[in-house]
Parts: structure tokens; sequence; C-alpha cells
């Protein structure tokens, strides 16, 4: 039994609109924390309920966590965030203590913890051990290229668009954690690839180190349409839907024939009272294209296969990747609404603890 | 050579917003119509572009034809009617004579033709032979339920929304042509089928003739959301789209998870000049679910096994098949605009001559 101070970041309120960094404070109570868990002797206990204690070292902000931050209607399916308790998300740890066989003190995991330093995780299945000979590349890229950011980006390229050579590929919010791996996964299968970003610094970003044929400020542009024409005179073949809103009903306007939408977030729409209406639908029939919603969590089971993919990439310098790092929970809270801003270039990661 | 007045159906001026009847004229000049063509003599022509003079029997009325009274905005792949010509369609069709190979003098056709008495067309690769085996049923069927009609409600329904037994199907407009078919294959399926339409008249045909478990009357709805929600408290699986707008917006957030919409049509919207915002498209993402756009046109080769499937249950009475029919071209103006203000239960066709 040790008592330390566990610091954690706690949802104060259910969040309406716009969330401020003051909906999410920092806690530095000391807590009594168990660094040893009794033994399981329960012979009827079933391995998927035994509980690991980890020590958490980076931390994956990512938009749809703003979800989590209200009640949705209608979206029983969906597990809130509970105010006055600590908010969760992707993250990396260590294992310091673990009833479950699969883990051991010592070792590194990567997938679902709580936003504090120490959590006692009693959903070890959600949990996935870093194997020793993949930890040649930083460990944070566990919180991001290598976890749910890099599978996101995968899954809804190659099981939603179907990219072939040649095809051409817009993206929006292109210099955020997953829209940087989205293009230059379609550059290496040989598409023309733009990118949409907020400011001149992302753009350059995109055009001159991930490898984008093109890209533009959205900021910058009076009519989302024309700013579409220009870089896709003959119409879009695949469109990865990060924004939603008036972006979506621009690209509508400019689909091919049999176009594919992968619907990963509408990042501009999370905050609004109200989500704006979209009026190019009947694009969708007159181009017989298809929008398909899709999410991550279905796909753990292709993460092994994943890995084998974008290791060797990584290793041979072939992926770009660009994260945006920040130090301790007390920055947490403005790292993650600052999503929401633009503020971020790259994957947002929160440091909790150095290995 | 023979001097006949070939009474026709001609397009006025292109349509802005809601059409009027008069936007149509029917002309009945004398016109020099040669009923016999010369032989094809030359021995390089491609039997594609060889002609065939036909006698026009029944006319479908779509939907889509509206679409085609206006240049819509970088659609160059749509072929706009022309204003001072007749109009086209789908529609059944006698043989008068044929250079065609594959057609001759006496018979039957169904395919796309003009509205008017006679036609000439240019292109019979988009006229099939209607097989005498298969003329024991009425034969405006042809411009219905065994022709582009039938087919889109089975392309619709198998090739995009993958009904399982026990599904949840929803269908707007559903008293029209292919919803009063969509619900009944669902129902063959064992699907649970609901349907809503414009008047009471059409929720009796639908809920006493046509076997949908239940229908209602989206006119007597204050909140689409709650109606959905009192016929589906589980959700909707499957939805057959031919409206679009408000009803859609509604559907949006009673989809389950991984949920098949068809995009079949949004008749609620052709006539408007800025058509209405789609506001819940994130339920696509929050709970998987894919809308695809389709067009019949690509699935002529599915016509012969479609028959196979569609002739058996219409000459075992397993199939209700209501039609809406006028006489006459002079009627075909109304007949068609009606489609827009739900005038028409079933089936709409125009019959402009019987055989």
């Amino acid at each position: 039994m040790t008592e330390v101070k566990n610091k954690q970041v706690i949802l104060r309120n259910y969040v309406i609109t716009i969330p401020k960094d003051s909906d999410l404070y920092v806690t530095s109570t000391t807590a009594t924390i168990k660094f040893k868990l009794p033994a399981d002797t329960s012979a009827t206990s079933n391995s998927k309920e035994l509980a690991v204690i980890v020590k958490n070292l980076y931390l994956s902000c990512d938009p749809y966590q703003r979800l989590f931050m209200e009640k949705i209607p209608g979206l029983s399916h969906f597990k809130s965030y509970t105010p006055g308790s600590p908010i969760f998300g992707y993250g990396v740890a260590k294992v310091l203590d673990s009833q479950h066989p699969d883990f051991k003190a010592g070792d590194l995991v990567w997938g679902t913890t709580n936003w504090e330093q120490f959590s006692l995780i009693t959903t070890p299945k959600n949990l996935i051990k870093i194997e020793l000979s993949d930890t040649d590349v930083p460990l944070s890229y566990y919180a991001g290229i290598l976890g749910i950011t890099g599978l996101t980006s995968y899954v809804g390229l190659y099981e939603y668009c179907f990219p072939k050579e040649g095809e051409r590929v817009f993206i929006s919010a292109a210099a955020g954690a997953v829209g940087q791996l989205v293009g230059q996964f379609a550059k290496l299968m040989g598409c023309y690839v733009v990118g949409s970003a907020g400011t001149k610094e992302k753009v350059d970003l995109l055009k001159n180190k991930l490898g984008f044929d093109e890209a533009f400020n959205y900021k910058e542009e009076n009519d989302l349409d024309v700013a579409l024409k220009r870089y896709f005179p003959e119409g879009i073949d695949i469109y990865f839907d990060n924004v939603g809103g008036k972006m979506l009903d621009a690209v509508l306007l400019n689909m091919r024939v049999h176009g594919r939408i992968a619907g990963c977030g509408m990042i501009s729409q999370y905050n609004l009272d109200q989500p704006e209406g979209v009026t190019n639908l009947m694009h969708l029939i007159y181009k017989r294209v298809r929008y398909h919603g899709f999410t991550v969590r279905e796909y753990y089971h292709l993460h092994p296969k994943f890995l084998d993919f974008i290791l060797p990439h990584i290793r041979q310098g072939k992926i770009v990747y660009v994260q945006d790092i920040v130090e301790g929970l007390e920055s947490a809270p403005a790292a993650l609404f600052g999503l929401f801003k633009g503020h971020n270039i790259g994957k947002q990661v929160v440091v909790v603890d150095h290995e």
C-alpha cells in the first residue's frame, strides 16, 4: 500500500456547445493506491475481469472525445464521460502490476486508459502489449501512428475507399493526426492527393514535408466549390471526411461517378448547438456515390496486419509522422480543446511521464 | 411514305422550380413519317447504329424526369431534354419496322422511347424485346413492375441494402411505383416493413392491400422523429430513400448500427430552388451507416434474372401491383407532374394506344 498523489483530469460538467479549458480540471489530491493487486484466487474468475495497474506515459488527444462530454440523444451505445471522474482515451502506459496472465510488471502497453498518472484498468481486453522488438521507434508513436490514429487512417482508406492508382483523393483536416497519414498512404498507392488545412504553416507542411500533390487553406477561400474545382477539374474519386459541414457540402458537388466517402469525423460540427445543414446530398444519387461512416473500434483485429505494413515504412523513413507534444497533465485540457481551434500540427499528444 | 398526325409531348422551356402543366405542351401537327425504313445496305454499318420505328403504347411517368427538365450545374453526364423537342422516358412499344436484326415488325419491346405516338429509335440498344411467353401478364406491366420500376426496386433492395430476415425496413413514398414493390420484396424476405405516404387512402392501401406491417401519413405528423420512434422503437436497419430532405434527416436519428440506406431519389427536393439542409449526418458515423446512391441504368444486365424472380410471383398472385393509368398523350403532362403533388397511387402510366 503506497500513498501517492494521483493527478487526474476531471470533467466538471457536461459540455453544451464550445468547450472551455475550465470544463476540465486537474486534481492533485493525495489518493491511496495499491500498487500491488491481490493474487487472483478465484477458480471461477474470468480472465477478462482481472485487473491491471498501469503508470500512464503518453495520452492521445482525439476530436471524438468531445462527443463523450455530452449526452447525445438516441445514442445509448455511447459511453459518455462521467462528470466528477477522470476522462478516458487512448494512451501508452507501463504495467506496474497485473492479475491478468497476458501482462506482467514492466510490460509496455497501449489502449484505453484514464487521463491520470496511475490507472487501475479493470477491462484489460482494451490493452495491447507492445512487443519489445517493436520499441525501436519512439514509444509515443503508440499513442498515434502505431495505435488508433494509424489504424483509423489505414482502415478508413483501405476498407472504405478502395483507392486505385491514379485516383483523385481529397482529405480535409489533412495536417491533423489522421489526415497526414491518409494522404501519405494514398500517395503510396499512386493517387493524386490534395489536402485542406487552416493555416499557411500547415499547408506548407502538407506540400513540402508530407508529399501531398497540392494543399490549400480553406479559411482563405471564399467559395469552397471553386477551390475544389481548381484542384480537381475532373472531380474527386475519394473523400476522407474529417470535418463534415460546409466542406462536405462543397465536396458533394465535385464527386465523380462511383466516388467513395469515408466518414471518419465531422469536427466542424461538434461544438455547434445545431449542426449545419448539408444541401447537396442529391449528388450522392446523381453520381452513385457512397458515404460510409466508420469507427476504428470494429477493426482492432487488423492491428497486427497494420503494424506489419507500417513499421517497415517508418523504419525506412518512407512515412513522415508529425507529432505535437505537450508536457504534463496540467497542459492536457488546453491541448485537447486546441484541436477544435486548429492549434495542433499533426498528432496532439500529452506526456504524463517519461518511462 | 405515309402522312399521319404524330402527337408529341414537347418541353416548352427549361423548368426552374415547380413545374406547371404548361411547361409541357401536346402538338398534333401533321408530320410525314416513313413507316418503312430503307434496307441497310452498308457493309460497314454497325448494328448499334441501325434504326427501329415503333408505335408507342404505354409510357412510364417517373420523378427523375423532372431532373432532365433543367440543366444541373456540374452534371455533364446528364442528358437533359431539349426545349422544343419531345421528352423521353421508359415505355412499351410495338415495332413497325426495323433495320436492326434483333427486331422485326410486330415485336413488342420496352425501353427508352419518346413521348409521342410514333418514334424513330436510332439507339435500339436501349430497347429490350418482350418474349411472347411473357405476355400473359398485362403489357403495361413492362412500363412498370416488369421494367425499370421493378428492376429499380429489386436492385435497390438487394444490391444496396442486403436485407436479412427480421430486419427493420422503412420506405418513404411507399405507395409510389417503387415503394410498393420494395415493401413487398422486403416482406418476402421476412422483414418488418413500415411505409410513409401522404394520404389516408395510400396508408390504407399499404396496410390492407400491400401487406406492410405498418404505415403512416407523414403529413399528419408534427414530428417525424417521434413518428419513426413509434414504429421503430429499436431503430431502422434499412431505409429506402425516395424523398430526401426532412424525412431523411429524421431517419438518420433512428438508424441502427450498421444500417444501410439506398438512395433512389429525393422527390421532396426536385422542385426547390435551394434544397433543404440535412443536419443529422453525424449519425452516419455514430452508427456506422452507409448511404449509397444508385441508378438502375447500371443494372440492365440483371433484368433477365429479375424477370425469373418476379414473373412467378406475379403469376401466383404473391405480389400486388397497383397502377394509376390515364388515357391519351393529352393527359400526360398532368399525370407526370401529378407525381410531385402525390396525386398518383401506385405506378403512374400513360396509355398512348392500345395494342
